[in-house]
């Protein structure tokens, strides 16, 4: 914890601001610490985008010599996240100042939420080395987002390492780390561009890295350093497992990694004359820890107890939920002490696919006559198939779908399963299909929600926050599928909203998260209770998804492999895959 | 074998006529005896069509009050049959008259072919029970047309007590009598409507009715007697089984079924006074025994020989082969000595689904931008599909479906089988599900030829009728699959070609079925043959359909019938269906 002192604050007309910054954009609140009323808000778009193709960054590009990006990369440009502190930040100000009459001087404290992980290269000063005279052209300069996947290579034998060696941190995190972590991506980095490792003095997370621009102190939050740093019980991985895995690695931790950990809610500094002139905020307001979008989601779902599951559901969902105790939950993506609010264990597990798949569904999937009477009744086609799909009785359609259009993260972690449709006839229609669909992808959650309880971490509620809240369907079926309550997150800014409350803590206005998200967050209890006779009706079509799921997922058949080892001869060319 | 005695009658201006009665409409040809030319045709819709939902004839219907009718059942007017003799063949006779300059004289023989099992209850001589007054609002009393379903717990009760007695006859059936035969529809009519069962004088193949109408005698075709009718080494089952399912049922076969049989090929008798005045054809001239559209399909084939599979290609398929023994194959639909060409054993399995799954995907599985761009291009949606999906190598889609969305008739004989598809990602585009589709029947028809082969039954070539001979992926495709020469009937006429050339035979043209094949068959040989490396490609791709094949269809899981019970059960809105 940073021995930084902050002001004790409160009262009406005290605010924080709270600033997301998510994939393509950055969204920048300002709220009221009493109550957690958004009286402001104003969202910026990152010029670059996330760049996939091409490095349209940097002089190369300007000149019309875009570097080509190799397939599953995902880079980011540094400057876009300061964009979003200068633009999003003044006019969320601006807004809450036209419509509240809220002046800059009331705001309190800044905190931030980042994508992760998503990974900055940067020299001993936080300088990203994108920005440096000779590496602007260098793709391995740049950042890279969480959803670059280059890495699994690298993944893959950090894991077969861990297990070989019997590493005890391997099970924190369901026995899998991922491609998208801070070791992969730096054991990459290394391998395919030892110039620009070599000059990396520190890899940071995007997360601590905007608030090193805040407030000129580099702070390593608790959460991505545990869930995506491997950092357990304060550790990390040892220097012979590094040098095991490439003699250039042996000293990544202690030479580029290791930083003194801020806990969630802590203030991280005070913001400096630069930021405030970016900003529009006074200088030396309390500038908060670092945090990921999911987990400051809970606290502002008003999450912050034992068992209260959140799931943040858009095109994929994080679960986060906190416990008690350490547990070991297969499939987990990971357990972190103090990751979710200190002083509690943050389990976090997911689901690859959701409301991408539902969207791929839609687009791809649905014939004309759809889409033009969705147009007559001037609903979307999403809504169209809600609305006959929710006429069903459960078991209606005769079907059942595995929801691994996009892998499996949890509890599977197998990113080469695919999808799966039984029971389809000539009397299936899209509605049929498209209902199967939701029922998978809660199919998918109950199977997280077992390996939880099973574990000995039971669930008590389910709380969703995330745009998929809107499909009233889609939440009965949840509820219905885990037999549990469900709430919902009651404002559409949750994880800015989840920063603000940070910050408001980070600022001395409470004592701690759980006080902060009992004032300043919203959740609708209960809204959707389970229904006994659709509850058991789906009893009986989750145990199919179960017998699937294990036939498919482990070990019954590799089909799923061995048609992706099909594909991918079949593309390259290679000819018969047999 | 009849007998009767046929003119001899050869030359360059002798013609004989075939009529092929459909499901929808019946189409009448007229065919030069020399070389099976067609030189005139045309075909007649059944005014009624299929009554599937109500009796829509009948003094009832015609008063508005047209009595409804329940799922599975499937209905037919007889005298819609015979408006296609006096519509459809009138017309092909003017056509060639117009055309070719061919008169009515000309004319040496007619034969029909006919949906089968398709059962007409009439009195003994032969007026249909829908056309006697008391009787004409009476469903029962009507038509039961092939695709008639209601039959099932009948067939299922006859099937259950053939395998607990070791009826010997079971086993030419694949193991599993069909709810279209005539012993299924027979006791559901005797349980279901006992009134119209004791009226029942004659339980007659339409085949054999309408032969009746032409020549005035009833002559009961072998081909359906053995295939629809169980008739085997000249026996049917016995009075004892007969009894043990119903007592009623006990003299079926003695009081309403057996009749004297007539060979394929042979004639039943002479054209009378008054299918002469409806046909427009000389009165006295040969009419042939009756025949079906599959079967008689195979000598327009050119497909008269042993191992000369011939698969007539539409919303279904139908197999049939003639091979030199009698051998028990797994899953076929019946063996009958004589069942396609007299004095060889004639093979029939079958595949549920094939054009109908494509038709099917096209109708409710497509997005609007692809019709838009058929619409542009000036193609069917079909076309652009198969387009798209040629230009990809094998394996590509990275998918494998099963083709069960219509049940499995061969080699699984299991109705409640259902479709299935592996393998789909968010980067799945329509036309690689439709390619998986057209494959997935490639592969249906892979395994029901290796249930031949292994069966002792060789296959030597393959032979495909049909509408869908137009699509030149799927041609290539199961030459490719099933590795074997791929031939194409060359008319599009082939049924009612089949029939006339039955005529010609049945008139003394030719001496056997095999000649007149020879002369007037059309068949173009081996227009696709298998591409090795596509092949061997497929053979990987055929293992994981053949996995999956076994796993759900063998008892592997039982998911997909507990699915259709889950459907029944939400549909019949018994609720929660555990």
């Amino acid at each position: 914890m940073l021995a930084v002192t902050s002001s004790v604050v409160s009262g009406n007309n005290t605010y924080v601001v709270g600033v997301d910054f998510g994939t393509l954009s950055g969204r920048a609140v300002v709220v009221r610490v009493q109550d957690g009323s958004v009286v402001g808000s104003a969202a910026h778009p990152y010029p670059h985008g996330v760049m996939e193709a091409e490095l349209s960054a940097g002089p190369a590009a300007t000149a019309g010599r875009a570097t080509p990006l190799p397939p599953d990369w995902a880079l980011q440009v540094p400057g876009d996240y300061v964009e979003v502190l200068a633009h999003a930040v003044p006019a969320a100000l601006a807004a809450a100042r036209e419509e509240h009459g809220v002046r800059a001087e009331d705001v309190v404290g800044i905190a931030t939420d980042f994508t992760a992980c998503t990974m900055v290269p940067t020299t001993s000063d936080g300088t990203p080395l994108s920005e440096l005279p000779g590496l602007e052209d260098r793709p391995h300069a740049y950042v890279k987002l969480w959803k670059h996947h280059a890495a699994q290579p690298h993944a893959d034998r950090i894991n077969a390492l861990a297990h070989e060696r019997g590493e005890p941190w391997i099970a924190r995190y369901g026995g899998l780390i991922s491609s998208e972590w801070e070791f992969a991506k730096g054991l990459e980095l290394l391998e395919d561009d030892p110039e620009v490792y070599a000059a990396t003095e520190r890899w940071v997370e995007a997360a601590d890295w905007i608030v090193w621009q805040l407030c000129g102190t580099y702070v390593r939050n608790a959460c991505t350093a545990g869930y995506k740093g491997i950092r357990q019980d304060g550790r990390y991985p040892d220097r012979d497992f590094l040098a095991a895995l490439h003699p250039g690695f042996a000293d990544f931790v202690a030479e580029k990694l290791d930083q003194p950990i801020g806990e969630l809610g802590a203030a991280a500094g005070r913001l400096t004359a630069r930021a405030a002139a970016w900003t529009g905020l006074p200088e030396g307001i309390t500038v908060a820890v670092g945090n990921v979008d999911a987990h400051v989601t809970a606290p502002a779902a008003g999450a912050v107890g034992p068992g209260q599951m959140v799931a943040i559901m858009g095109t994929s969902t994080c679960h986060v939920m906190n416990g008690e105790s350490l547990r070991e939950v297969p499939g987990m993506c990971g357990v972190v002490e103090g990751g979710i609010v200190p002083g509690l264990w943050g389990y976090e597990a997911g689901q690859s696919g959701v409301g991408d798949i539902f969207g791929w569904f839609v687009e791809h999937g649905v014939p004309p006559a759809y889409h033009e009477e969705a147009a007559r009744q001037g609903v979307s086609v999403h809504e169209l198939l809600t609305d006959l799909a929710s006429r069903q009785r459960v078991g209606e359609h005769g079907l059942v779908a595995l929801d691994w259009h996009s892998g499996n993260r949890s509890v599977l972690v197998d990113h080469e399963l695919s999808g799966l449709v039984v029971g389809q006839t000539l009397a299936t229609r899209p509605e049929d299909t498209y209902r199967a669909l939701l029922e998978a992808t809660a199919f998918g959650t109950r199977v997280i929600v077992e390996a939880f309880e099973e574990a000995g971490v039971p669930v008590t509620e389910f709380i969703v926050a995330g745009g998929l809240l809107q499909n009233r369907l889609l939440m009965q079926i949840y509820a219905d599928v885990t037999r549990l309550p469900l709430s919902t997150i009651a404002t559409d800014q949750g994880p800015a909203l989840g920063s603000a409350l940070h910050a408001a803590v980070a600022a001395g206005a409470y004592p701690d998260i759980r006080a902060a998200a009992s004032a300043m967050g919203r959740v609708d209890r209960a809204v959707y209770t389970p229904d006994e006779e659709s509850a058991s009706a789906y009893d009986a079509l989750f145990a199919e998804y179960r017998a699937l799921h294990d036939h498919f997922g482990r070990g019954g058949t590799e089909v799923m492999h061995r048609l992706r080892g099909l594909r991918r001869a079949a593309r390259s060319g290679s000819g018969s895959a047999a």
